[in-house]
């Protein structure tokens, strides 16, 4: 019974992004990540800003049903990188045994075998402009763990900033074609508070990748999506 | 071969709702409707406001290819009530032997049996505010036929107006709870050039929508979206 590091159970609220974009869940953020990406909307998370708690997986239910009450039965697990934390795998099986369904983000640089469990598994590699290094033979472990699963839906998304992440994106998509790939917005000001020019920025940035999605056949199987959450509340924390 | 009545064919661009949201595809719009809803978007389809134009399936296919070359291997059919056509069935075959899958989306009122080769059919049955009235017999055969499907996917979609749809929504979600369903916010000015402001006004009725929803215990499994295309583009045509 390892406890998990968490910062943040909020909700319910919606899920923002991604394959199970719209959907009314709950949210834990674990703190620690391996990644230090430039552009982090979540670096409390790793850079000391915030303090996590220790948790065991029956005090992260007790505290999602604490916040959620009966409204709702899915919880989307986030961080950092939630799949460093062993004693995640405790919640997943005790959501389950209560028909709870999970989701989770990850760069997929770290396998935990409970990641198999969850029930939506968006593995997110991260393109030039985070800084970071992608390892192709640890994501590619992740996509082969993650390939044979009844009933169980992965998807790969990549956040673009630039022509160079689009690139990225490209050599991504063709490394794991039979996977269902996300391409979204980067939100490159993550501090303004005015959410009216956030989303009129943010949505001129999604048309422009729009546009580059569409004029490239290599990109002819994604889909683009913007950050639902940052059109409606900005870079508020906790919704 | 039974022409199809046609009124716009445009693309590539991205289906801006439901449950293909954000992926790069082209449209066909037929023209025929047997439902006249109030707040209809493309009431051109049906009002006689502009003329379609009878088309064969390979008429059809070699206009998708002219606008979007070879950048698109999906085609959504809407209308109007595509599902009215029987020439669409050879459309649909067409399509599938090019490798380039299709969506639709239909009310759900008349049925053809091609509607089962479409890879994600949305029915989307007409609140009250549409001054509509659903005959839950024919909508009950359409998700009877739709239900034993190898790797086709369906979903429900009901356009949410006011409070009275949203107890439609609930209705329709517990008459097919195991069909995902997708709750989208009604556009109440569909004639407005104004972008900005139509933008502000639906994300507003977004977030409302939004906390019913995450209230609403009977709506647990749902996904709320709004129509992206809209937000980017507001109300233009073809697009």
């Amino acid at each position: 019974m390892k406890p998990t590091p968490v910062l943040e159970i909020f909700g319910p609220t919606i899920q923002g992004e991604g394959m199970v974009i719209g959907r009314k869940t709950m949210f834990v953020r674990t703190g620690g990540c391996d990644y230090r990406c430039s552009w982090c909307d979540s670096a409390f998370t790793w850079d000391g800003s915030q303090k996590a708690v220790a948790m065991s997986a029956e005090a992260i239910y007790e505290k999602l049903k604490e916040a959620g009450g009966r409204s709702f039965n899915h919880v989307t697990i986030s961080g950092g990188n939630p799949a460093m934390h062993p004693g995640l795998g405790e919640l997943v099986a005790l959501l389950q045994e209560q028909g709870i369904e999970t989701a989770i983000e990850t760069q997929g640089s770290i396998w935990n075998d409970w990641v198999k469990e969850i029930d939506e598994v968006t593995v997110s590699p991260k393109p030039p402009s985070s800084l970071m290094k992608t390892d192709w033979s640890r994501l590619d472990y992740y996509m082969e763990e993650l390939r044979p699963r009844k009933e169980k839906e992965v998807s790969l998304k990549v956040v673009v900033f630039d022509e160079s992440d689009l690139n990225y994106a490209m050599e991504v998509h063709e490394r794991y074609p039979a996977v269902t790939m996300y391409l979204q917005v980067g939100n490159d000001d993550t501090v303004t508070p005015q959410v009216e020019k956030l989303r009129d920025h943010l949505l001129a940035k999604y048309e422009w990748l729009t546009e580059k999605v569409l004029q490239e056949e290599r990109l002819n199987g994604v889909r683009v999506l913007p950050q639902l959450h940052t059109l409606l509340w900005g870079n508020k924390q906790g919704v």
